[in-house]
């Protein structure tokens, strides 16, 4: 019998290849995609049935070649982990209108669009999982955030839309919000105090592999995760 | 001595109109901003003192245009009243890719490009007003709200963004909630039932316009506004 | 005719007393509440129209009393500003039962009390005011706020009920989050930079009337309110 | 070795059995706490190193008393759910003093007791958690939730400050949002339909459980939970 699919869009070597690790070790094969080639070779040779596609999310004319072509090659999607993200740091005086439009194209847009291709399969199906990795930026608009925040609120009240529509057809829509820094191999070089300050990406990819695995009767759409150092 | 400019962009017999009206009554010129003409002759011809622009607010080289002529034409402005929206009304399954850019760039990104024309001019006078108006979907996507609520969110994030870099610089950034029916005219025709349940314009109006006028040490950000016989 | 009765529960010379000086000046007679005379004498001779009464807000009794006394002495109340607060500071490692209790007793208890005798006399009339004064701890528990901010938080979910229910019967509450330090003459006494820092209580006041002015069509329930300069 | 202790507050046939069950088969030893004994005896003989203990959470004497009893006779605590819950259903108009205080003396107040003895004795050990149910009514204060509400709104504020205080001492605090009514035996057996509607206390028990497993790197504060086909 096949093993189900993930499908992991916006994989790098901090929490995409976090979650397609540990989605791959639950015993699912896995789609990687990300803008370039560079790390999904690298990610690809070392995970168990893993494929990866090279798809840039502003463009809605590559969402739907990959989708279909995952669909051809690997089956019914069973989760998607939405993490690709996007943030130019400005304020209103400094904001770029080109950049503000990428922003949230990457963040809100290429989720919306996928998700949709997904969600409409999953329908048929009656069950699936789309888990969209958020910010603090999605619930706090600060000075310096006017785009990126912008571009995460978007996101997630898209989320809250795809929630409501898509949990009673039996697809569990879910938004983690990381509220801190997270680490990566260059920064876990640091001492152990800095060490705690950072989220650590296979901890997070924990808690969303938990959430695919609830009881309809207690599904969660949110769910905040930081250090616990962090102050908030 | 001149008066004061207040410029009304999104102009239409509903809360553009009552906006307008209001600000010329206590003593403003007000520019009317509306994509056609239209409507804006009619309450040009109402009121004193006023302009009427023609602006596509999807159309950045057009805002630019329009806000330099009402520089030249009306002197600096007071107050920016962004009451521009659109909403398409779609669950995740039927949201169209153009009707979703075309929300967010009329709530969101034309904010963000008028905001930032204006706010650099009032930073150096070190005061002014900048008001946008927001909904219930500002907070809350609702099921059939995919597009509508994702691009209200973001406008409210960015107006967040905006307060905290520009309140600092004697800049008064508010957000309305208009959290129920805008009643028009022809709605008002309705029973005296009816009639509680819609917010009247001239009554978001008035509190707009007292927002302009609280002092420095106690300004607020956030109002909602519903009718006394809403459920919420 | 007799004047419309404003009354203000919490009176010293901060908020307190700017709220009656307010309501005064637009044409109240004005009932002072506090815990002992001392302040409430000096305001009293300052006034027109003022009478003030001794009362403690965690004592059921003196509250039963001290209203009817008012609706005697000053008929029918037409606006009720709930301004008592206390707050000791403390985590939950010192948090002290009793002094827990109090801040409850004096935030929220003491507010549903006078509010339920209040509003039971303005449904039969169908129309009031009823103006509760939050805070930041209202919407956040900080660390060192365990027992303000738990106070705080009952007493702003109280008033959302008592809008939800209160409203519709032509009954405006409204709650004020003071979202800053707030300046008192002493405070005063500094530098510019220090000034600018504190909420005014005269300028609170006016937003608080402001709110007792609102047409029926569009009522605000929330106001936040802090200085230009604060951090948010 | 002696098994981890977990001592559950407000133990009755739905979420209290549930959690009790939950901890107990991932290897805890369970203090099972309730008003009165009748249900305990029954789930003591179910589960496997289970006590049960006889407390009033509004008796602050009787809370000190159980817990040194607890830790006398299963040592040190590790995990504490404080599940007690009480709403009075009521208008501010019919509020009614004495249920208002005892509902704010079983949500809140006992949860600040409890958790200041046991947050007390993790402290020293560095590590912990304490996991608080909460409600709907913990965010929102519906018309006829005035003491409910307000109560769960005190606790969630007080449950933020233990966690912002408690986190980077090793403590998990953690607060469940049950977004929804709660499955008892009797009403599981309806149609299928109302299953579908009904939270089912074990799944609850689940999340609460994978909570006390989250790495420190990534701590959740807050979870909703809801049955997949509520309106929310």
């Amino acid at each position: 019998m096949a093993k189900p699919t993930c499908v992991v869009v916006g994989v790098g070597p901090g929490n995409g290849a976090a979650f397609a690790r540990k989605f791959n070790r639950q015993g699912c094969q896995v789609a990687l995609l990300a803008r370039n080639q560079n790390y999904l070779n690298e990610l690809q040779a070392e995970l168990n049935d893993a494929k990866s596609y090279v798809c840039d999310v502003t463009n809605s004319a590559q969402i739907a070649d990959v989708f279909s072509r995952i669909q051809g090659e690997m089956g019914p999607i069973e989760t998607l982990v939405y993490n690709a993200g996007s943030g130019h740091s400005c304020t209103i005086e400094n904001l770029d209108i080109y950049e503000y439009e990428s922003d949230w194209k990457i963040n809100c847009q290429g989720c919306a669009l996928f998700s949709q291709l997904v969600a409409t399969e999953m329908i048929q199906r009656g069950e699936g999982n789309i888990i969209i990795v958020g910010a603090t930026a999605s619930l706090r608009g600060g000075a310096n955030f006017a785009s990126f925040a912008s571009a995460k609120a978007a996101q997630h009240s898209l989320a809250q839309s795809m929630a409501r529509h898509l949990w009673p057809k039996g697809i569990h829509v879910a938004y983690l919000i990381i509220d801190g820094p997270v680490g990566k191999s260059r920064a876990l070089d640091g001492s152990a105090r800095d060490n705690q300050a950072f989220l650590q990406p296979s901890d997070i990819a924990d808690t969303a592999f938990f959430l695919t695995t609830q009881a309809r009767s207690a599904w969660t759409f949110e769910v905040d995760l930081r250090p616990h150092v962090e102050k908030w």
